[in-house]
């Protein structure tokens, strides 16, 4: 293991960051000049922090940059790991830097006053996760919440370009799930195509993301308020500027607007891929684009015939009278939002009738399709699932039959299928884990099973709000450190699907070949 | 298929039950001549059972015993699933017709007052599960708690048998998991053995009963009770015929005894085999009956030591004071009991601090050995399942190095591999189910989270008792009609291990081949 060489490879990444958090710096220092007197800690904590980054990135990369070594298998993965933990901490930086120049109200109440919060707070936008430790964002300045939502911007451009990029060339059976391109021998090589997939990827995304702004913008919003919603859309993060969620935009318009885009965010790039490439039939022919639409609208159907006769409580704190029009747009937006593992809400879905609710949550494992910005189990994991369930039962009364699982027309191979069932079982184990966690971490609280482990599934599937003290007009601010610590890791597990982290703990991994 | 064929082989089935009901019918009978009064109504149901089930019975047999066909591996499937489901219904009658012939104080109150109470009491009977509608068992007379032990008795033996002498031919993977013969190729054909090993386990099963009846005699207890609770002990079924189970025996002697067969009962019976053949290196050796005894040594320590400083509740109502000897003494036993999934009480395990409540509930899923009576996922799946996921961990950076998963000696083929992964997934989706059918139909009751899930939980891995409303000082009676259904299906369902039960809703199943 090259560790002097991985580190360089960091202090590049830590480099970019700390890049980007210096332009909000330099933003929000304008905006003070401009004045707004709000922005005087923060410009500070950014710059304070952008500046600490780089001579921490530099630092690494002069240590390692002449170390020998190549980026193998295990260096990969030891970056991406040591990428994501040390830019969280990076990014959670300007929060505490903030608080601490910041003197807001009585202590207690000041936002971002312990570290672990502001760790939570970046881990969170980074796995696009969206769980927040604040219980009033209107306390926080503006640029400090645009690059709350630019770190979900971030990591839900990261995590594509990681599964494209970097995950196929691990050999976790990543390409075969992630298939952005079809199967089948091709005349190019590997690396110019991964290269052009990256580059592709980038365009899609901000295209995506400059069409959501101009919508927004077009209903009334501010351009600020615009880019805030579309970052964390995008990403399927969830953070808001608001308290109260997209529900503060009163206007179904924005609604739709919304609900669509989150639908866009959770489809499988790599059928925006074809599209460009003009290849229509495959897009149309995609079996996991189809079962995600299928799921979305066969969960909104429950959702919203269980609010057909039931007053919903929005997050602006109004009752809507039960109607079709109401449980169609808060059943939809709700559904689309923990779905796609988004997380946005305009309805306290807490108060919604069992059923609903349960649905809701199952939805959450279901999660995105593989190679979107979403998290959850993946759509397409699900499906290999049911089908090798299923094939399994059928085995048992005709053991002779040979069954070849198929998704479309792409045979699912026996190291495939049992890398899914791996994975499944994983997220089932750390699901249970986690919420045992905070049960016992939270024992002297007296919080309940439902509080724990939605908490536990919201943040292992990035989605962001719960059900009971994590619900949609709640927060996590209240949970004890250590537990802010397993949320953390729960989110950082879910985003990176486990393995990339998991391997950490293995002492093999570490020895050398 | 050959349904007449099966048909008549069920009527033989149902023949033989009715004959142990008559048996225990005469018993009554007698007991009523001897002047018990309470077996008027008892001695009528039972009798005019085994009537109704020899007419059934015969007239299966009749119809079918000409019909072509032979047991062939669906036929033989059908068998098992129609065994269970109609042989539950023929042991709920002698409980219906007693409560329709007895009339005990306000119709509310009476136990056995509908079908299904009935019905669920058998099916928790011959799965020994032990979960039970009756809030108050002394209101039942003598013979019927006999036979409520009974059922348990021959639902154990039944499901050994079920394992050796028919599953192995159904392919399920089975024999390689219930190695009850030492691997490699054998000189004898595979007939003989499977009866010869059945007739073995018939006399460690029945030698295994002797033993505790006397030990339970010898402490003082009466023939009555002793029989009963070895017939609930060794079945891990956990009926008793006291409200206050173990606990009313008042005895440290007694629990040790208890505790030392129930985990005889949780050993697989393939290591008495090895025993009686002399072949000591075998089953000292033997992987599952270690990790066995290390879980539920791990298991105790954990509990114990939480109990180190809490007051233990009794099932009798006493308050043990916190000392050693009491975090022993309770500890184990409810360790003990709900790994081996038996589901005997001597402590109200439903107070006891959150952390050794969750480590029981995780217990109940891990189960017993293979090839015992116990239920639960079972310890040779979860140890094949924790090499495959270590195993996978590993392959994400090494994928070229090719480990074989083995368990003793014996490599675990990818077949098996596959199929345990398959297991668990589908025992967690019918636990999830389950929790949520019962949160569904009880909405209008509220109940609580925790109840509904360890319902399901110690239903599906027939245990009994949960936590909450269902805990070891309650009962399932409350529970609406058609959650008690549900509650039957998952225990049938957890007892043949899915398949034999799941493959009925399969169309394919009942397919022409």
């Amino acid at each position: 293991m090259s560790i002097r060489y991985v580190g360089a490879q960091l202090g590049l990444l830590i480099l970019v960051l700390s890049g980007t958090i210096a332009a909000v710096g330099v933003g929000s220092a304008v905006a003070q000049v401009l004045g707004n007197a709000g922005e005087a800690a923060a410009s500070r904590a950014l710059l304070a922090t952008a500046v600490i980054g780089i001579a921490l990135g530099f630092g690494l990369w002069r240590t390692g940059r002449r170390a020998g070594g190549q980026l193998g298998r295990r260096e990969a993965m030891l970056l991406v790991a040591a990428g994501w933990l040390v830019g969280a901490a990076l990014s959670a930086l300007p929060y505490r830097l903030w608080a601490s120049v910041e003197a807001l109200g009585e202590p207690a109440d000041r936002p971002f006053r312990s570290f672990v919060d502001c760790y939570f707070e970046a881990m969170s936008g980074l796995t696009t996760t969206g769980a927040s430790v604040l219980s009033d964002v209107t306390m926080v300045p503006g640029s400090l919440l645009l690059w709350r939502a630019l770190t979900q911007w971030l990591g839900g451009l990261g995590i594509i370009v990681l599964f494209v990029a970097v995950l196929p060339s691990l050999g976790v059976g990543g390409k075969r799930v992630f298939r952005i391109e079809s199967p089948g021998p091709t005349p190019e090589g590997v690396r110019p195509k991964i290269q052009e997939t990256a580059r592709v990827l980038w365009l899609i995304y901000v295209g995506l993301s400059l069409a959501e702004v101009l919508a927004l913008k077009v209903l009334g919003f501010s351009w600020f308020e615009s880019v805030c919603h579309t970052f964390a859309t995008l990403a399927t993060g969830g953070f808001s500027t608001h308290n109260t969620s997209i529900g503060a935009m009163h206007s179904a318009a924005a609604d739709v607007v919304v609900i669509m885009f989150m639908l866009l965010a959770g489809v499988n790039f790599g059928i925006y891929y074809h599209l460009i490439r003009k290849r229509w039939r495959a897009a149309y022919r995609d079996p996991e684009l189809r079962l995600y639409l299928g799921v979305v609208f066969v969960g909104f159907l429950i959702v919203a015939g269980h609010l057909l006769t039931h007053t919903i409580h929005t997050t602006v704190g109004e009752q809507v009278r039960p109607s079709i029009g109401s449980a169609v747009r808060y059943g939809l937006f709700q559904t689309v939002s923990l779905q796609t593992t988004t997380g946005f809400c305009t309805a306290d879905f807490n108060q919604w009738p069992a059923a609903a609710r349960t649905v809701l949550v199952l939805l959450m494992f279901v999660g995105a399709s593989a190679g979107s910005t979403g998290g959850g189990i993946k759509i397409v994991r699900c499906l290999i699932t049911a089908k090798v369930l299923w094939g399994e039962m059928e085995r048992v009364f005709r053991p002779n039959v040979i069954r070849v699982v198929k998704i479309g027309d792409t045979p699912v191979d026996s190291d495939l299928r049992l890398a899914t069932l791996c994975y499944v079982i994983i997220i089932a184990l750390l699901f249970a884990g986690g919420g045992i966690a905070l049960l016992v971490l939270e024992q002297g609280q007296d919080i309940d099973v439902v509080t724990a482990i939605t908490a536990s599934a919201a943040t292992l599937n990035n989605i962001g709000p719960g059900l009971g003290l994590v619900g949609a007009v709640e927060h996590y601010g209240w949970f004890s450190k250590p537990s802010k610590l397993v949320l953390s890791l729960l989110m950082v597990l879910g985003r990176l699907e486990v393995y990339a982290i998991a391997v950490l703990f293995l002492p093999r991994f570490w020895l050398r070949e």
